[in-house]
């Protein structure tokens, strides 16, 4: 499955950490993109490039400026689209469906998620092909985006081989019981 | 399993929002309440006691200025302390131990969670029952806490159910496949 992850209404300076958790999340949980809209933020832009420059992998990152028009072109392109939002319907219901849409119509099995800042435009809403809450209160949409990701990948991301997606990177990490263990390459 | 969270070292302006959205992905996956440290923040409480007013629940919200010997007490009292931290082992492996100690020491299945902001003393570390990693790369405490409550509790807490837990709540949610359907209980 390829996921990439769509940040709808980034606002300066309200949402430069919110949003850098958005992208670091994406990337950690597998998505191979984020795009943002809203306000273009090129330290918000610096800081992930940065993180994938040290923690390897690939990872795009991209500023959109028309997200309704992205998102309609991604569909046409075989997305299957997943708008994250607590009026939804409850992730376990969908999780499902949401796979088998994915490679029904992508073929590769292509999901686009979509999380909201402020107010969320009605189109993102009739558009998505699936509308899902992760739980039906309000939070957080890094919360809800990690957890999104990791069912639909069926927790594969939390895993000690996953960290062979992160290839070419400066610094790894070996998993510690207490403390850290980290290794540099250089 | 009765779960509370504490976040530690809350730095003003920093981390206001950050720390919000930590307290209401607690709430909202099934935790108790929260307690945090670092600077004290007043307009922190404010917005999460009015999230409980209009979102209903029990949920508790507390800053404690000793952290550390709040954990030494809490240990004591029989809670099971699992630090979030991306050197820590794969949650995955550690998962089904966390639950089980939580019910060996707790007798009732007690665990506190504990996430840090910028730097978490050294302390912590050895404290911790348990120090996990929701994957071995950089993203977000927030990220990190959702996935690992949505684990220790078997993804109950995103199903329609467990919505009866925010009894008295001013506005509910009505899961919905396409835009929203809110109840107002006044």
């Amino acid at each position: 499955m390829q996921i990439m992850v769509l940040r709808l209404g980034h606002r300066l300076p309200r949402d430069e950490r919110m949003t850098t958790h958005v992208c670091l999340t994406a990337r950690a949980f597998g998505a191979s993109g984020a795009i943002y809209s809203g306000q273009k933020d090129n330290s918000l832009e610096g800081s992930v490039e940065r993180i994938v420059g040290k923690w390897g992998g690939e990872f795009s990152m991209e500023y959109e400026g028309k997200p309704i028009q992205r998102i309609e072109r991604m569909k046409r392109e075989g997305w299957a689209v997943v708008h994250l939002t607590m009026y939804g319907m409850p992730l376990p219901e969908k999780g499902r469906e949401i796979g088998k849409k994915g490679r029904e119509i992508g073929k590769k099995g292509r999901v686009l998620v979509v999380v909201g800042a402020e107010k969320v435009p009605a189109e993102v809403y009739s558009l998505a092909d699936f509308n899902v809450a992760v739980g039906s209160q309000p939070h957080s949409e890094i919360a809800a985006l990690a957890v999104a990701l990791d069912r639909l990948q069926g927790g594969k991301e939390l895993e000690r081989g996953f960290q062979s997606n992160f290839a070419g990177a400066e610094v790894t990490l070996e998993p510690s019981e207490k403390g850290k263990n980290i290794r540099k390459a250089y």
